[in-house]
């Protein structure tokens, strides 16, 4: 598995909010992301989430692009004082900053004379050497520059910048993932479990207990690139489980 | 502001799990952390979500650790195999590791004669110096080393440890926050916004807009330890917004 990994796309997500960190908004870009890089095969492999403060979110982004293939960002790039996104990306980079003809052109249309105010301006800052990532909801663009894709934070739209950038990333080999769902004590089940785990080192065996209204149990993940190994590796956990007179199902 | 802040203790949240990268599992633990948090007025300045790998987990303890107050970690703590947090904290801080007799005493009631086999016992292996985190909803308990605080996964399990750390932590300042809504394009008063914001530098002021079916708009959050200088604020700003014609409520 460690080989067919290395050789996949990384990526990072990093989410640049006081929102989130108040707990005043609930996150719910990183599953979006998750779920989108799934679906081309690159493994998210780290998030983060920093304050709206120039040197932490500098600081994320260099640690974060020199690690990963790809770096995704969410926040920070509307018109108003708090969003300092664009600064910080061209700041990481050691690149001047400045009005973007193809953004002024993509923003001025929207507005009625004298409303493109100096604020709203601001979004047409990108940073130099950056493309354009189209934003057909609300206009105001989102950028990439070199790795690291700078999108916006309202779910809505994000998900219209993903779907624009995603042209541009390199894909890995898909990975694979199988559930088995029993109600047993994942305590009870735990020792033949990691014998399957070191047996099929080619997946990754996932433990997740339950607890619910109708029973509790655990549900068994198994994932990897390689879709024979996921499935032998499914039915050795389905028959140790069955051998021990318990139920399972695949939901 | 900033003197407050630096007075007030400051903390990060590491999540361990594959299921949140993977998209599979929406996390919910950061904020329910961040909400105990901020009644205590300890500041959440950052989180990051990593793989259930020890080298990973390592690296990100130690930095975050060296950085804040408090770090505050889920997931990873049960008895199967992929259960390898208190490890990787043991090597983080460099001590060993072994099982805890009061930890022992605490599972070992909660199983039937043979029940308690190896797996099972893993969860009372924990890293020498390190003081419990009781469990009232499953027992396995969690632990703290210096100023780092290990917490299950689940989130019901979690919320009950968050109440036995609680008395450990070292209150701040409480954060006051005022929220002005408006059905106004942010980008119309981004200006005078800034401007507030330029006047008012103990507080902090967001703005987050919104796209609901019953009309757009943006919230205004001012966030602040001095609550005249968030009150203050919040008028400038239904004040300049008044001034322009736009209805303000707080929700």
């Amino acid at each position: 598995m460690t080989q067919e990994t290395s050789a996949s796309p990384s990526s990072a997500v990093l989410i640049i909010g006081n929102e989130i960190l108040s707990g005043r908004t609930q996150d719910t870009n990183t599953a979006t992301i998750a779920e989108f890089l799934g679906a081309l095969g690159i493994e998210l492999c780290e998030v983060r989430v920093v304050r709206d403060v120039e040197a932490e979110i500098v600081a994320a982004v260099n640690a974060l692009r020199a690690s990963y293939t790809y770096v995704f960002t969410t926040g920070g790039i509307g018109p108003t004082h708090d969003d300092i996104t664009a600064d910080a990306i061209a700041k990481a980079f050691g690149v001047g900053i400045d009005y973007h003809p193809e953004a002024i052109a993509l923003l001025e249309p929207r507005y009625k004379p004298g409303e493109f105010n100096v604020m709203r301006r601001r979004m047409a800052r990108i940073p130099h050497g950056a493309a354009l990532i189209r934003n057909p909801v609300s206009a105001a663009p989102g950028f990439q520059l070199e790795n690291v894709f700078v999108m916006a934070g309202v779910p809505m739209v994000m998900r219209a910048m993903l779907d624009d950038l995603a042209p541009r990333l390199a894909k890995g080999a898909l990975v694979v993932t199988s559930t088995v769902s029993a109600q047993v004590a994942e305590g009870s089940i735990a020792e033949p479990l990691a014998r399957i785990q070191a047996e099929y080192a080619g997946v990754a065996i996932g433990s997740y207990p339950f607890y619910r209204a109708d029973g509790s149990g655990v549900e068994l993940v198994v994932r990897g690139r390689e879709p024979s190994a996921v499935e032998a590796a499914t039915c050795a956990i389905e028959r140790i489980l069955g051998e021990r007179g318990v139920t399972t199902r695949r939901p």
